[in-house]
């Protein structure tokens, strides 16, 4: 499919710096979106968890008129590629020095862990100086477990995170890492 | 861990008759709830899409004070087990003599085409004339693909699909089909 709107976009997100979380999300939408054009993978990001107070109907339909944002138990992402179920969550930190822990909540840790725990992949994609990361949950886990820091320091993130290329299309190629970490020689 | 407050609807639950999509809802969000404490899978339902209009702040933070609801694109619920990536739907019918198609969204039968072709298990649970049925996505597409009607009969859904047991935990026991269909002899 042609899509120029989006291609325009990829241009530009590809040569700006990321100043939100907003950008980041964007290009993994973006991305997933091709991945789902190209037959490689079927991953969408979940919808923001709500909790309506508030409701009635107007000219449209069932109008919402309360409500409030709810911190999800999940992570934000997950979908199906080359058969194994994944799940992962894209962070954004302005710390150059380290990745603060208190980005992935409680739950999240857990539910990280049980996708692993029951076959799937789980990571983060990681916005931090300038470069994007994939950082594998296993990675996560063995820091989380092996350490009593609040942090993750950058110099764990370059050393076992994998920078994810950013290019035209797809904008971000986090799949890839994907390839080279659980589909060696394949 | 001791829900004495779950276990209790579920009783209540297994004796009632389903009257609105709701109360199916609520059996596999708790039968989901009781295989994520038994580690026996990590399923959860999407939270339902809005479009948000209009927001500010208050006292508890910030607060949505216009939205709507979006069609989803995908079935509401996904996730793991045995290793195997998971999506389906719940629907209920009133309609005795067959599944109206109408309910199932095109762009949620595209999904579940995808899905199955990425290796993925998807399905839809349907309550009708007071059974709740598996019908796997292969029949789904199966019936789709050999026949111009707007509904699937009855018939088909008794031939080629499963009833779920419904029992006090899980109150639904729609993973015992899974592992009928799916892991034959493990």
């Amino acid at each position: 499919m042609n899509y120029p709107g989006k291609i325009k976009k990829d241009v530009k997100s590809v040569n700006m710096t990321f100043k939100r979380g907003m950008d980041l999300e964007e290009l993994i939408n973006m991305s997933n979106t091709y991945y789902l054009d190209e037959d490689i993978a079927v991953i969408y990001k979940k919808p923001t968890p709500i909790a309506i107070v508030d409701a009635s109907f107007d000219s449209h339909g069932r109008v919402i008129t309360k409500a409030y944002f709810k911190e999800p138990s999940t992570l934000d992402y997950n979908g199906i590629y080359r058969g194994k179920y994944i799940d992962f969550d894209a962070k954004v930190t302005h710390n150059k020095t380290s990745f603060p822990l208190e980005n992935l909540h409680q739950h999240q840790y857990e539910h990280m862990k049980n996708v692993i725990k029951h076959g799937g992949i789980s990571f983060l994609i990681i916005s931090m100086n300038n470069n994007i990361y994939y950082l594998d949950g296993n990675d996560i886990i063995d820091f989380i477990s092996n350490n009593d820091r609040k942090s993750i320091p950058y110099s764990f993130i370059q050393d076992k995170g994998y920078i994810i290329e950013q290019k035209l299309r797809p904008s971000l190629d986090y799949l890839k890492v994907i390839d080279k970490i659980y589909f060696k020689g394949d």
